[in-house]
């Protein structure tokens, strides 16, 4: 009978790095649906800054927010294994991940790598027009620029995926289907974290791969905990 | 109490695109090591074709045993969630891919995709140097080629990894030494299936991430397969 | 009075690589045409395999066809000085160049080629939708990105080209006017095999360069069988 | 029978951009012996300017001298169905594109183009050093630069291919061993209109493809000119 | 008290290649409306070549004039500490700044730094589509290529700028628009010298940097000539 | 008489983002010495934070300290028409733009756009190795790449510039010289802002451009202050 596989604990924190709880729920529940260990999973959020990160400048304003949060849980006490940022924008993935000794993984990156594993090429459906150049240019700087195809604005704000849940839905659908329709892409990456729990349905609904970045970064950062295992041995 | 996290057992298989059974026998250990279910997964070799893929030449000859091996085991009898291609040229991944209707994974890409998600920059220490070009092709497919510092070759021939294991094994250890010395990287990449159980002992000797593509593989695989499972359901 | 130009002798094979015999024929018309010895141009396809290539699947499914094919008359017997690929996806082409001692085109590449040496910018109307991305990632493969404006679907499936000739040209013809129209091209290039015989009749009708696939690979395979002749003497 | 192949008379004018006739004379050869109508071949050079172009500001003094040649044999008369520009910097060239009804190919270009589809990478060796960003430029502007793995300077100058006949071949000749032995490349390019009359030598020498650019040059001409015919009847 | 800044007499040659005295003139006023040393500025024109330069085969027939004027101003007798090339398609400036000893600016790649200083993103409106591909392949050349959201044709011909002035207006004034509600930028460059003195006033309109090349090109070439003036001393 | 040129007054922030005084000092004396209005010019630094900015974790590291600067100085009451942030890596640079209604030039970014604008190709000359990540990812970001030869270190640290001022001068020397002789470049830039006062003699000793990032940034803020002075009137 072979060894059961790997199975390291791992303590995974999530940062929503905007100040709706609400929204930090959302991810947490869809973190622990997939995590090896879900009740090693913790979500949390600053308490100033803006409530929807809409664009550079909020995302720029919610900095200072979740830089205390991670001198406070990460680099003070050292209680985690890994941190997923959970805005799509990966605000202050970079300067997390320079500061930090264990795995920082952002759901938008993550969402962009599970595309680009499932086919050539990838859209994105995201909040406001607003958001595009961000994605943009973070798609540009992790490489996928020739396989995403389109980043797209549902025209839904952050906050109204919860408040005007119907609503919203059906916007979000409706962009969604323009995706497969006219892009030629094998999966769409639903960009935002508040969009987690839309994943499994929409993929259903199109019968094609419908990304959530939150299980995605899950994955990832437990692929990356293996990885680095021998560090902590 | 929180749920458990998701487990959908997932039939893994891992082709190794070379005849040589020893190195599919190596892989399916560095897989298994890691799987969340281990005993379902499952390698194995085409019977004719190279013994080793060294260039673009056995890369191409390597081809028609991989697509029959892939033609008789996924795509008659649907048996398997996850298909691994287990050499680190990524051989036939675009043409598997177009045809398979589970996730298909290289262990190139996966090492690659790792690497990016560990840090800004990685090196790559490979075999012979005629494995370069095709590898840095590669890597400029996925769009990694700025986030690769250098494609390395350690000068072992595939198979002397396990036929001349020691002077092997110094060898990679020099050329993972310049890496990191010379290369300002973050991690590096070992550039070969047959080396998959050197990356845990590299690892704690440098003291910073040694990535095999093999278990970074069976990660992703598992991370994909979850993001698809609603398709099946 | 001076020497009489280079004329070696070059035995042409082209490879048809789905198994359409009529296409086949109509791509030996088109390369005899040009071709400096027209009876020493050999045309053929595979037995087994898609009737016709449309997206990254038909493409895949392919190879193993076209391999025997390429396995039998070239690498067996040494029969031919070149070898054309008479798929506007080129089907194969780093694979059976990377095998070949002698040169290798595939009819895509060698019309953007001929396109990327007639101006700045060049557009593609290929078939369907579905081949968009094959054609897409071949072209940056290349290098010619940022001298294609657009890769353009005429709507028209592979086989109709001749099956539905009347309709199939008018759309054709449609797509071109449009390119030329609204991309700022200096030359449009047909994007299918089996459109090697519109390309003169389009180049009059709008008095700028229609490019067939077929007849730049014909010059190019010449050219490069000029520039390795002293490796046979 | 098959009827016989395209043979459409074709009036090529070469023009040598720097003003020293000897060059002129080589690169005539080079072009007649491989031309399909040798006595059709017409070269000549400017009567002002530098007499060797090493380095951007010696291809900004050939300018006017090259655009009053242009302008007198080509925009004058149409005595010309194609024209070749034969400095490997490809001096001039979008200009006498821009301004041109006939083909204009650069004989730089032409052998990266050949290069390009002879294999997966290729290194050029040049002259000097200062002529080395020149090329490069050029390349990236064509879309080789992932092609091109390095330009080499054998630090002969032009005039010295001539003058110095002996120790300038010595010199070329060992760096197209270090290219070959170094940058994992196909083929080799020789980068200056006067080495055109080694690369059969070379070719045979090293037993891999070493091109010249003037040749090449020739056949792609010969090329653009059967694929733009109908323009003309 | 502190040091009166930096305040070395510059002085400014502004070439316009085209012959339209008018639009030298306004050229001239732009100029002199931002130098420090407004009565240093001399603004001048060729005699011969077009009147106005839209598209690439203007731009080469503007060169010879261009060259003549920046060999008797410039490279004879040394009057002139820099130079600005008043066409936005930035003709001749590799030559120009290769032959030239003090800074070269080009009023289109002034446009260009100005802009991809001011934020993300920015687009560019311009005369008519011709102009396209030529200002595409300045800003790939340059850089640019991420930071250019869109180049736009106004469809206003070069000379009615002047012509029918109050027409014009009204479409460049539209294609801003455009620009700034569909393109999400953070500036736009008017892309030809004769738009110089609507800057201003479109600024004001949309309240977002509505950006002048020529003035643009005015203080980059203070900038160079202040960072290279230990040369001088 | 001609009228005399723009003289907006220009209130001028230069943020220091390490907390070294004297450094702050070093860099306020190179901007008054260009600036139109040098009493107009402040210079400040954070009170916490690394004490020199060296690698992405001290970059990471310094941006709370520069955030809250900004925030008391720029964002609440408008104090100044522009800010410069005074250290080669641009720290926090696309944020402060983000949020900022005036214009904000990095030096880092200014220094490559000069270099970019006095010929085809620079090279940067920093303190350490560990910077040279950091600055390789800017310059790909700022669409440079294809204009930097190399990034090379001196070997110096941050606070030896002014530590050891014998010794660092030599080394930095020798390091310029390097990239004169190997690199092919027409400039050089010092990639620290505590090099700014060795421009000036570094540009007389290698009779070349060798550009300070801190007055490079004085023009540049300038010029984008004149660009945007209608937003103002």
């Amino acid at each position: 009978m072979p060894a059961r596989g790997w199975c390291d604990a791992m303590r995974l924190l999530i940062i929503n790095p905007n100040t709706t709880a609400s929204m930090t729920e959302t991810v947490a529940i869809a973190a622990r649906g997939v995590a090896r260990q879900p009740d090693h999973v913790v979500a949390i959020n600053p308490d100033t800054g803006p409530a929807a990160i809409q664009g550079a400048e909020d995302g720029a304003r919610a900095l200072p927010g979740l830089f205390a949060v991670f001198e406070r849980e990460v680099l003070s006490g050292d209680h985690f294994d890994g941190v997923i940022i959970a805005c799509f924008d990966d605000t202050g993935l970079w300067e997390l991940r320079a500061r930090s000794s264990v795995p920082v993984v952002g759901i938008g990156e993550a969402g962009y790598h599970a595309a680009a594993l499932l086919g050539p090429r990838f859209s994105v459906v995201t909040t406001l027009a607003v958001s595009i150049p961000v994605l943009e240019e973070n798609i540009r700087r992790y490489g996928f620029a020739d396989r995403c195809a389109r980043v797209r604005a549902s025209g839904v704000p952050v906050l109204d995926i919860e408040g005007d849940e119907q609503r919203s839905r059906a916007l979000i659908e409706a962009e969604v289907a323009r995706a497969f329709g006219e892009d030629d892409v094998a999966s769409v990456v639903l960009g935002c974290a508040g969009m987690a729990n839309l994943a499994d349905e929409l993929t259903r609904r199109f019968n094609r791969p419908v990304i959530d970045g939150v299980s995605a970064a899950v994955g990832l950062c437990e692929t990356l905990h293996r990885a680095t295992s021998p560090l902590r041995s």
